[in-house]
């Protein structure tokens, strides 16, 4: 595998296998730097390096020759980041945008700078390895609260909800710098992606309502139903901004809370495809994916409009199920118009293994298709 | 690569590459047996053989540990064909049935006793080497007549329009055992493709026309405008009877000609995904291409419907593009609304190399779209 390749992909997860679809049609080359030689990703794409995010010779010998380098994650050190990009490589989105995705401290002061609504936060104890200064400053700010490490955390993990200072004791154990931001009271959570290209060009998704249980999602219904036009423009006001303000490129996730007295705050960002667009593949003119992969490359983007009025994505979290092959043609002979992703992962419990979305005119139909297709995957 | 495929695909064209976007996302596994190292599908599909699709010894390597095999064309000998099958690898479609699509005399036989309507046909001096008994047999047939080769021939090769005995030196030069068939007065070409599994169940795409130029299909409409409801159904019925009768499994493929005193008659037959059916990929809710793997796998057929009232796909044709990245990027920049396809080859004078699938409510906005797009990327 000599030739050349148009993008280099920094890790092999399933975000990074559902690039590949997308470059195989507008023909793309992608080189990945998968963690092991059958990683989700690494079963379909041929031009692969294996090696670890971490080490920057690995980096170095994954992007050679790549001028423009992606990722699957936000894990890659920034320092690595500046060295890649000292060597001539085009990190999209590059180091000084990622800082945001990877450290909920500094994106929760860079965004109030800029003027977008977030939750009341304080980031906590830098410096301080004392409980006592912990509870001094959880004292000041006040409880209830929700505590998160300002690095590290994902799908619910590095996040507590805490109630008075006896819920100190595991974030500080944690070892990390720690964030308190107000416990909001909200009446669901919403997404929002845009995607930008380096010449300041975007497309944005349509507002969709993700719906988490345990900090992870399981279920995105597009649009997200009843949303207040007003507050549907200012979630799309927000996440534009923040792409064009942190020079976003690529595929920038937002997601929102809208609270119960009717307004928007910002939650958490990502920088690359998310878990809430999955169903723009089947449900949008074009996928989250495509539009990831013409942006970080600087090509037009496509247009991101639904292609029926409602779309629902359901993740596959491994359950009781282990034969998803069997479980996929049983969903799809209950049902032939579901839409079946695998991601060629083994089954942990938990884990997300693949999603289903159904598209169509009646949301009841829709999320009722998708939820019992989705039910076969996981356990049975 | 030592994970067992679920399907070897022999042969490394953009057919092949086409089937890999949904192998993704179905979570399957495809091998490849490819022409050579970088061929169009090679670039896609990660676990693959290079070798030589008339060698059995190259055949057994590519199929090795894949219970089932299908193709990207139908050049695989058939008692290559005959002897995976005997070692248990499931061929699909099989032996039998893709003699049909192998060898046009053979079809033609075949159909007319299936009550099929051909054009009048007759092959053409059988184990003869000699001109004169070509010249007698034209003789009684009549002129103007297409005489073609019963083998081999693709694109308009190894087809010939004689209007006496003075046209038959050439198609008599090809050395090949040749068929005469009436020169149909066609109205316009159509197309109908079928999905099948090998348990019997059947999809339908809808009917399409054809465009050709020298034998080469340049733009498809679908579905086929101003069609009679009852050529339509006819022209279902036709393929599915086909399909079923010579026990297909995966995609067939059925040209049509509708002629000028409004009958439909069966030009030629393809056993696997066809250029008339690539505007489903963006055109219908299932993709041909993943309907033909679904079929193979006798996994269950998705939905065959289009998703918009009127796709068109037009071919890509090597010419004085050299730089098919830039035109793409060109093309999508002046109309974000096409799909551009490009299938990693390089060019050629006339050299299929990609296609362009616009779709829409008004079928001239939606042809005059998929034409721009189309220039941009043949003649700039």
């Amino acid at each position: 595998m000599t030739h050349q390749p148009d993008l280099a992909v920094i890790g092999g997860g399933q975000l990074a296998r559902m690039m590949q679809p997308p470059a195989v049609g507008l023909g793309l080359r992608l080189r990945l730097l998968a963690e092991g030689p059958d990683v989700s990703a690494a079963q379909v794409i041929p031009d692969q390096v294996v090696g670890d995010h971490t080490s920057i010779d690995d980096l170095r010998t994954a992007v050679a020759d790549a001028p423009v380098v992606t990722f699957d994650h936000e894990h890659v050190p920034p320092e690595h980041l500046r060295t890649l990009a000292a060597e001539g490589h085009a990190c999209r989105p590059g180091p000084e945008a990622l800082l945001y995705a990877q450290d909920k401290g500094e994106m929760r002061v860079r965004l109030s700078l800029l003027g977008i609504p977030c939750p009341l936060f304080e980031v906590l104890g830098r410096d301080s390895d004392d409980l006592d200064d912990l509870v001094d400053d959880m004292h000041d700010f006040g409880y209830p609260a929700v505590v998160k490490t300002t690095r590290g955390g994902y799908d619910g993990k590095g996040v507590w909800v805490v109630r008075g200072p006896e819920d100190l004791a595991e974030p500080f154990a944690s070892g990390r710098e720690l964030l308190a931001e107000e416990l909001v009271d909200f009446r669901r959570e919403l997404s929002v992606l845009v995607a930008r290209r380096p010449n300041g060009d975007t497309v944005t998704y349509p507002v969709v309502e993700s719906r988490q249980k345990d900090g992870v999602c399981f279920e995105v219904i597009a649009p997200a139903p009843d949303l207040a036009p007003d507050l549907a423009a200012e979630a799309r006001r927000i996440a534009t901004t923040i792409a064009t303000e942190l020079d976003v490129t690529g595929v920038l996730a937002v997601e929102l809370y809208e609270t119960t007295d009717g307004r928007i705050l910002v939650n958490e960002l990502a920088m690359r495809p998310h878990n809430t667009g999955h169903w723009s593949i089947d449900g949008a003119f074009t996928s989250q994916f495509e539009n990831h992969v013409r942006a970080v490359l600087d090509l037009p983007l496509g247009p991101a409009d639904p292609r029926q009025p409602w779309s629902v994505m359901v993740n596959v979290l491994g359950g009781s199920v282990t034969d998803l092959p069997a479980a996929r043609d049983a969903a799809l002979e209950a049902d032939p118009t579901v839409h079946v992703h695998l991601y060629g992962k083994p089954v942990k419990p938990g884990r997300k293994v693949g999603h289903v979305t159904a598209t169509g005119d009646d949301l009841d139909d829709v999320l009722g298709r998708a939820r019992a297709a989705a039910a076969l995957l996981t356990d049975g």
